[in-house]
């Protein structure tokens, strides 16, 4: 393997790949990158066996020659150690060189570097994921719904599928639900794909995380591929495999309350901006537990006690009450998370009692279910 | 106590005050931040002994009114609440109100917060520093100064005197020197006050460290007063006090070379970026080894090996190299840190031999001691 690269394309695919690295994986060689190259160009993969990536660098992009290739094959190089490499090189073009026994030499400017490389027929093959239908999504429609709802997955492995979102795609309508049993987040939009099958599957939480980090907000659509156990996000020069959790995802529709007993419409940010000034000494308390309570004039008090610290309490304006009267006590980080999840915008929250969980939405939401965040409350009064 | 305060000179005090609060403190009331009004201003203290910092909120500052006193007093609150508090804090002004046994209520717009405080006569008395001879130093040179020398003080406790910098104040020159045995940083500069008296002491690196971070740039002057064991930094509205160490420092100035045998003229810039990359596989060994070895036309080759890994070497292109052909090895951190003191400038290395300790100072220096950082090579060849 010999060929010449732009080095500016070659960190960016590093980059990339290395957001699947892992430096505790049992499997040595994914500690590594895999790099090949062929006629149609150079090829990166990463990978920690939950997720994959593969970086593409064609030879030639919009007349520009970004690969001179002077012989084809492989190579894995360790990951740490290559991508502090190429980012230093002092030049704008590295050449990469495989000699005998895997040694490598990266050379660039005056500058030239030998790294003992790894056999590339020893890494493992990426899953296979057919071309069955594909789903073409905006990326920024992706990115908001992985962070609508990805935070409520569980941290625990205790139930493993709720480590993971569940995606059900059924009638053109993709959504996604994460509950980790004490709170739950719920997404729901319409496909401009015309989708024939039924598709049910849980996407870890994690392998979410990575791919809204790798995504650049913009206009651009997505591909996504499912296959057995595997989802793919496919973008030009950029292949993002994860594996599907197995089990079933507990139905969660029972969860949500159909009765409401009190409306509180608010605005999310002022709301947030308080619970976030109540939680500082909430932390204290192993629930981080926040108390609300209905004043007269639509107004609410959000207050919080930790015996050794001190109080807190603020008073926020609503938009309005109507109702029961109401005291209800909660968990502060779960409020904020799930009030970020409206941007700032004005919400109505649906209270059903004082121990039954309660809901925020949009206000006005024509689709129930267009963002749908529910928090079981904490038993303090 | 009961004053009114703008609330974003507060954060900024306390931003100020908490850079000397440790929480691994031995004397729990250090944990807080003292807050005094009397009939001047607001004064806030933090301290962990070594490190006092006092910073002072007048009652008016250019016809605009800072702090309304409805009492006097003062209390001590936790730092790490108290300083989350008031950066959350939703108004433009801040209420803070003494109540029974030190409860402290901080009320802003609709917030109103609860602390239990902490007797302020309890607080340790910070160190009086009579007004001796003060002197006065640009910021700018100040922070030069600390910034080119501090890096090389010893991190561990085995000669105590070596964790800090060494200042000679002497017929109204500044030296500061600091060694951990193995590189030597030296700076000096004349001072414009008139000084009669001369000193020496040691300043914590520590206290240095602290000091540049809280030091904005700008063309102010810092005034410096010298007491038994204690250095006090005056700035407008900000006191600064360090203990200083004790015990008497080494005399570096014989070891500093007076003969050399090979001197390579090069550009610190280059020759950093150059010591970088070799160091990307260097980091592996214990000592972070870097060869350099002189080639032909001026060149010198810097290299690395790591048995497990590869190596690397790179041919830098000097101004000009003179005397004996040369191979040293060094510790390639110490050399990065002794570059970045020149700022990119072009320097004089001075070699005395493989073995021997080599200088680096400014090309062309006129004064030998105005930057100069001393290495002591590493045996491997």
């Amino acid at each position: 393997m010999k060929f010449v690269i732009q080095r500016n394309r070659l960190v960016q695919a590093v980059n990339e790949v290395t957001r699947a690295i892992s430096s505790r994986t049992t499997i040595p060689i994914l500690t590594g990158i895999k790099i090949t190259v062929n006629d149609e160009g150079v090829t990166l993969t990463g990978s920690d066996s939950d997720i994959s990536i593969e970086a593409f660098i064609p030879l030639i992009e919009n007349d520009e020659i970004l690969v001179e290739v002077e012989s084809f094959g492989g190579i894995v190089l360790q990951a740490n150690y290559f991508s502090d490499i190429v980012r230093r090189l002092p030049d704008d073009s590295v050449e990469l060189e495989v000699t005998t026994n895997y040694q490598t030499n990266i050379r660039s400017g005056q500058a030239s570097f030998n790294l003992i490389g790894l056999d590339p027929a020893e890494y493992p093959k990426l899953p296979e994921v057919t071309a069955g239908k594909s789903i073409q999504i905006p990326i920024s429609v992706l990115k908001n719904i992985v962070r609508q709802t990805v935070f409520a997955v569980s941290a625990i492995e205790v139930r493993p599928v709720l480590t993971g979102v569940n995606w059900i795609i059924k009638n053109n309508i993709l959504t996604a639900v994460a509950t980790d049993s004490h709170r739950l987040a719920l997404r729901e939009i319409p496909l401009a794909t015309e989708i024939d099958e039924e598709y049910n599957i849980v996407i870890p939480g994690k392998s979410l995380s990575e791919l809204n980090k790798i995504l650049d907000e913009g206009t651009d659509s997505i591909e996504m591929v499912l296959a057995n156990n595997q989802i793919l996000f496919k973008l030009k020069d950029l292949l993002f495999y994860s594996r599907l959790l197995e089990g079933s995802y507990p139905d969660t529709s029972r969860l949500i309350p159909t009765e409401t007993k009190s409306d509180l419409i608010i605005n999310a940010k002022s709301f947030l901006q308080a619970i976030d000034r109540a939680s500082l000494l909430a932390r204290e308390n192993r629930n981080n537990v926040i108390k609300l309570m209905t004043l007269e004039n639509g107004q609410v008090e959000v207050s919080s006690n930790s015996p050794e610290v001190g109080n807190v309490s603020e008073k926020v304006f609503s938009q309005s009450f109507t109702g029961e009267e109401l005291k209800i006590s909660f968990n502060g980080k779960y409020m904020m998370d799930a009030l970020r999840a409206f941007d700032g915008a004005d919400i109505q929250i649906s209270f059903s009692g004082t121990m039954r969980p309660f809901v925020l939405r949009p206000k006005d939401a024509e689709n129930p279910n267009e963002i749908l965040q529910l928090i079981t409350p904490v038993r303090t009064y």
